[in-house]
């Protein structure tokens, strides 16, 4: 444990207008220690992502936590990527045109920044995973102990027991990269993995929007006008009104893990075909008659149930009490 | 309808100890008219489910009813095929070394005989498919206006949100054949789906064995001789005393819908990978920002919910009471 036995933190983001939420409720809480962010494509392309969690870091006033620039393309090096821009805005932050930062990312790579960490602090550092996994993958490439020196990584990906939000499939993180989630699911890691089947159950409402919009907080001024294009979208693609706390719900599953519940089994990624993504969580008892690519293979944890009213107050309390 | 209103069921089926109970349920259910089995590969190879179709026939003294021969290879022509004989016997009937048929199947192949009758009987024709879908798909083939013809099709297939009964994602119907399945699910036609997550449900335990034993009827006579292998395998393969009626549940699905409950979408099969042979039930209200494989499919109907005791206790009063 770091300073005062809180938990090293390093988040591997897309910011992203959820990302936002949950790197300011990270480094608002005094449970973690967030010692570096890593950047990734997804909700953005990479540079983009970078820029953005140096600006996000600038609004906080944490410009000594360090960036690390990650992957610009996938495991296997493609470079047609799915961006989520429909979602976040063209700048990934609800198309509010903010300036460019005045940081910048350390020379280290992502993979490179993640693998010095762990052993830096062995079974001490917590990874949270709110994008693709192809840094964790290219960390575990790197590194094949990586694996064993982490302490725990914890992903937002998967679409366990229900339909995808990319098609009815497939998850967007798992999407974007299925290669590298299958190859970190498998790794061998303490591994939490956090699914929209979890992450659909928490909604950030109406009225907790205009909470936020009466707080002083720098945290809640500044989502404000990033949150509207959020909420639109949601209302268009889901008919609610609200919007999900994908990336919030996975930064407290490693603030505060009892706020949620746990099976464990082995995860698989499909990467070929029409479910190309979809993760397949082996949650039987059956003796098959034959080995699976399943069998084997290291178990993970998979989110099952959610205290949803709990996450919520607790995301609105790390945003507006600063 | 048929005689006396009876609703036409032809049975696709490659017996199999659970086909060999479903036959007997379905032959003496007054609600239908069973006017021919049709076989395919699946427990078995082809020619043997042709000949244990014939012989149960014989057994029930049944011999007006009609046996077509179908497929003995998939829709892809593989003649590789997964045999479930480690379930079923090398026979497919619990290994008893029963003698021959006296019978043969009539000259014309199961496709056909689907096609001949779907035509002769537009809108009257139930078919309940028992075993992978090859059949069915080279009668939408044959005749693409098949799916418009045939009243209903009643599908064993598909682990729908839970695991697979070959490995973690897949079916065995599914799996036998799955380009086939993805074919018939999106065909059009009036389709039922019931899959290993309602099955799984309706289990035929040790006091209802005995039950059947003490019974003087032929059915129960023969149906105690096959099921000890049946009721082994379970032991083995998931720890149960008891097996589960795959196929009879199906074919009281046929009988008595009302015993189960239903939900639309559409269903796609995936073909290739780790995961080939899983069925994707779209489920989701989600407006997709792109087109996806499921968009524009026709629906089916994909049960949900069972009662198993009142399947169960349907089950038993067709093989005993006799």
């Amino acid at each position: 444990m770091g300073e005062a036995g809180k938990k090293k933190v390093i988040i591997d983001t897309d910011p992203g207008i959820d990302d936002a939420m949950a790197i300011f409720v990270a480094l608002n809480s005094p449970e973690i220690e967030v010692i570096g962010l890593t950047t990734i494509y997804g909700n953005v392309y990479t540079t983009l992502a970078t820029r953005n969690a140096l600006h996000l870091l600038e609004v906080a006033g944490r410009c000594d936590v360090p960036v690390a620039e990650g992957s610009h393309v996938t495991l296997m090096k493609t470079t047609k990527l799915r961006i989520a821009s429909f979602v976040h805005g063209t700048d990934g932050l609800g198309n509010q045109n903010f300036p460019p930062p005045n940081g910048q990312p350390i020379g280290q790579s992502a993979p490179s920044f993640l693998v010095e960490q762990a052993n830096l602090y062995p079974g001490e550092v917590t990874v949270v995973a709110l994008g693709p996994l192809t840094n964790l993958a290219l960390a575990i490439e790197e590194d094949p102990d990586f694996p064993k020196k982490v302490g725990q990584i914890v992903i937002l990906g998967g679409a366990f027991w229900v339909n995808g939000n990319v098609n009815p499939a497939t998850e967007a993180n798992i999407f974007g990269d299925p290669e590298a989630a299958d190859v970190v699911f498998t790794c061998g890691a303490d591994i939490l993995a956090i699914g929209i089947n979890i992450t659909h159950q928490v909604i950030l409402k109406d009225a907790d929007l205009e909470k936020i919009e009466k707080s002083n907080s720098k945290f809640a001024q500044y989502l404000c006008k990033i949150l509207g294009l959020y909420f639109s979208y949601h209302r268009e693609a889901y008919h609610i009104n609200g919007v999900y706390l994908h990336d919030p719900t996975t930064v407290i599953a490693a603030i505060n893990p009892s706020l949620l519940t746990y099976t464990e089994g082995v995860v698989r990624v499909q990467t070929s075909g029409i479910t190309r993504g979809l993760t397949v969580f082996d949650n039987t008892k059956k003796r098959y008659a034959e080995m699976t690519p399943w069998t084997g293979k290291p178990k993970i944890k998979v989110a099952v149930t959610v205290d949803s009213p709990a996450v919520v107050q607790l995301v609105m309390d790390r945003l507006i009490n600063t």
